[in-house]
């Protein structure tokens, strides 16, 4: 009977991921999750689905575009196009419950139906931690020693984590009565690792109506160079006399001892007053993290001090802390950098099966293996030895076990390393040690 | 300034988790997860939305109504709402890449649109395991060994695995020239338990137009009663000259000839003929898993082997078996069993701050904690200690370590286990191993 056959294909810009993508990624997921978990963070969960009333206006107009929008029944809905829209209003919800200081960690998939790029996908998935009902400046060191703990959990040795204070230079437009043009002060200043202190002074007075001198300030703030201890003293000294100011520098200088308490090398992090996290959301501590051997990726964790998280839905201020780890550009990174196994199994063992009527034996040993704490995969069918070799090389199997009726008459496995083509024959009472060896 | 309020709530039949009910939920899904692992199956991910085509018409008129579906430019777009249709996309789509056999497990959200009831959501999470591209037996008691080890690497010891296989019944059938009547008679069976065998044969005389010899032979075959050779025995008996039925007897014959090898209490795995599993998907082994305790809630973990997984997408053929966990049914027995912690935090050990001079030593030691593979919390504010002490009991830490500037001049800790009021001074250097011992 012919059949009319459906082509099967994914939606623009979605995609599966085959094994050789998803065991890397869940295996970053898990070392996430578990530094989260060791900083005492809790996991949450928020619907995908939203009244749409909730997600809209929060992230622009730019956001409301891209978010996937319906009808369901007579509601309108909408996916969530970012972990921190929901978060607010979950906390909003349930905070009375939970009870603060709270602290969440929240992996999850969100969709944004922008044009669809090189590495970007309409469906990707976040992975943020806050901690939230607490002004402490005791939460943003937490945070940046979680965000150094992760890169190194990760694998990464070669990185730095960049550290600013929003109150340094809302301190500073303060003592300027610049406030009112932050906005435009910003988006100039995130441009000054492109476009040069020129241009950004340039820009800042166009866009921004401000002084050469106001601007030569800012710029003067924003570029000082030398150790933390001269940094946080020229600040100081810009600074002087304004509150907020030196509330700021007080902060950092109390996050640079805590880092040096810790034993955390001062390579990794750096105070960078240049560094200004886009527009107006963050009003405290910030943090960049780059690879040192890939910067032009970006960066690669990211957050921030906020005021207050859920003021669209609740007078109940929630100010908070945290930062969102770029899974897609960690594994493109890691890629790079080789830190990748190329294996498409969670399992470095595989038993074939050479005669049918063993396979109670073969079944039978693998398991008594795993019982063992050794993850062991079975090929399922007594096809020619050679097809469940080619199998092993083509997945990456480190160890492939076989026997056949010789074997079994001497009570013995023959072990072969897949690297060497080494092949041993093994008594069955020593295999267990033998190839929890050859594995470490 | 007074602002407009949006009311946080969340759409009917969907639902946040909270860390109480998120931290079994992780624990479940890690565990299933590295136990797919241990048998070699290897993870995949799907978009979450697709081509309404894809997902339109498996499920028959019910799944089309219950889909959530919408138009996304052009295109028709549907939410996935199970596992197993855009498995059979993904596997037509991606075979020759993934070469045979796959195994693969995938654990993932799902949407109905149906009516919200107790228990019963609009969005919730599978978790499913499948071998395809081969028809070996060896898989079909592989599948079975996975539900067995899933179970006791979740906590349960009193459970029922119920194993049937469907060429029993299809022997049967073709015997008495029953086949082209399989769909009302599988649906009559399913009802066994329910309505018992003198219903049963009514609705199969009625719905199926079987005379009451053909509905005492069925009912013979599916409640033959005895130890698992007895029935092995019997039902070889009553299908004798068959093909398919001997067939069918000589599977199950290796399955529980393998369970017996493996050393798997066969209390805990039960030939029963009379399990149908629904309709016409399933051709072969098929698995039902039931809580002794609490076998009201209905199988836990259910699966079987289908012929072809992916006929509406490719000519290729794809055998298939596996299984699905039923996650939310899981964890409402386990709670019911009691056999959840009632915690609300992935840490056991809560340091408290009483002086936010020593915010750095607190922060540093709670570190180094860490880096031994202890989870810690460190509360972020220097509020009231009965405080802190009152939020370490709301969520259940078991141990909380303080000091002021006593400790610090005499360089030790108070830890306090919070189960029995129990509170020690412990040097800085024997802490770790202190606090590792009042944990184990």
């Amino acid at each position: 009977m012919k059949k009319d056959l459906i082509e099967p294909r994914t939606l623009n810009g979605f995609r599966d991921y085959l094994p050789a993508a998803m065991i890397p990624r869940e295996q970053l997921i898990e070392t996430a999750k578990s530094v989260y978990r060791s900083y005492g963070f809790r996991p949450i969960d928020t619907p995908a689905l939203e009244y749409k009333e909730i997600l809209a206006g929060k992230g622009g107009a730019e956001s409301d575009k891209q978010m996937f929008q319906f009808q369901q029944g007579k509601r309108d809905v909408a996916m969530r196009f970012d972990l921190t829209v929901p978060f607010a209003r979950f906390a909003a919800q349930n905070i009375n419950e939970l009870g603060i200081p709270f602290k969440r960690y929240h992996v999850g998939t969100v969709w944004r139906g922008e044009r669809p790029q090189k590495g970007r996908y309409r469906e990707f998935v976040q992975c943020d931690f806050d901690t939230i009902g607490t002004t402490s400046n005791s939460a943003d060191i937490e945070t940046l020693f979680i965000i150094h703990d992760l890169m190194v959990r990760i694998g990464f040795s070669d990185f730095t984590i960049r550290i600013n204070n929003r109150m340094i230079l809302n301190g500073l437009l303060e003592t300027l009565k610049l406030e009112s043009q932050s906005t435009e002060i910003l988006r100039a200043l995130d441009k000054l690792p492109k476009i040069g202190s020129d241009a950004v002074m340039i820009e800042m007075r166009e866009q921004g109506n401000l002084t050469q001198e106001q601007a030569e300030k800012i710029i003067s703030l924003t570029t000082v160079q030398g150790s933390t201890a001269e940094i946080l003293n020229s600040l100081e000294q810009q600074l002087s006399g304004n509150a907020c100011g030196e509330q700021g520098v007080q902060y950092l200088r109390e996050l640079f001892q805590s880092v040096e308490r810790a034993g955390i090398s001062n390579q990794r992090v750096v105070l960078d007053p240049s560094i200004a996290r886009g527009l107006d959301y963050y009003t405290g501590t910030i943090y960049e993290t780059f690879l040192n051997q890939l910067p032009e990726i970006g960066s690669v964790c990211s957050g921030g001090r906020y005021d207050n998280l859920a003021e669209r839905f609740t007078t109940q201020e929630l100010p908070g802390v945290g930062a969102s780890l770029g899974l897609d550009r960690l594994l493109a990174a890691m890629q790079e950098l080789k830190l990748l196994d190329e294996i498409s199994t969670p399992a470095p063992i595989l038993f074939t099966q050479m005669d049918q009527k063993y396979t109670s034996e073969y079944l039978r040993l693998a398991r008594e293996l795993r019982l063992n704490g050794l993850n062991v995969e079975v090929y399922p069918d007594t096809k020619a030895i050679k097809k469940q070799f080619k199998y092993a090389n083509r997945h990456g199997f480190k160890i492939v076990i076989t026997a056949g009726a010789n074997e079994f008459d001497n009570q013995e496995w023959q072990v072969k390393e897949m690297l060497t083509g080494t092949q041993t024959a093994v008594k069955e009472d020593d295999l267990l040690e033998f190839v929890t060896q050859l594995l470490s």
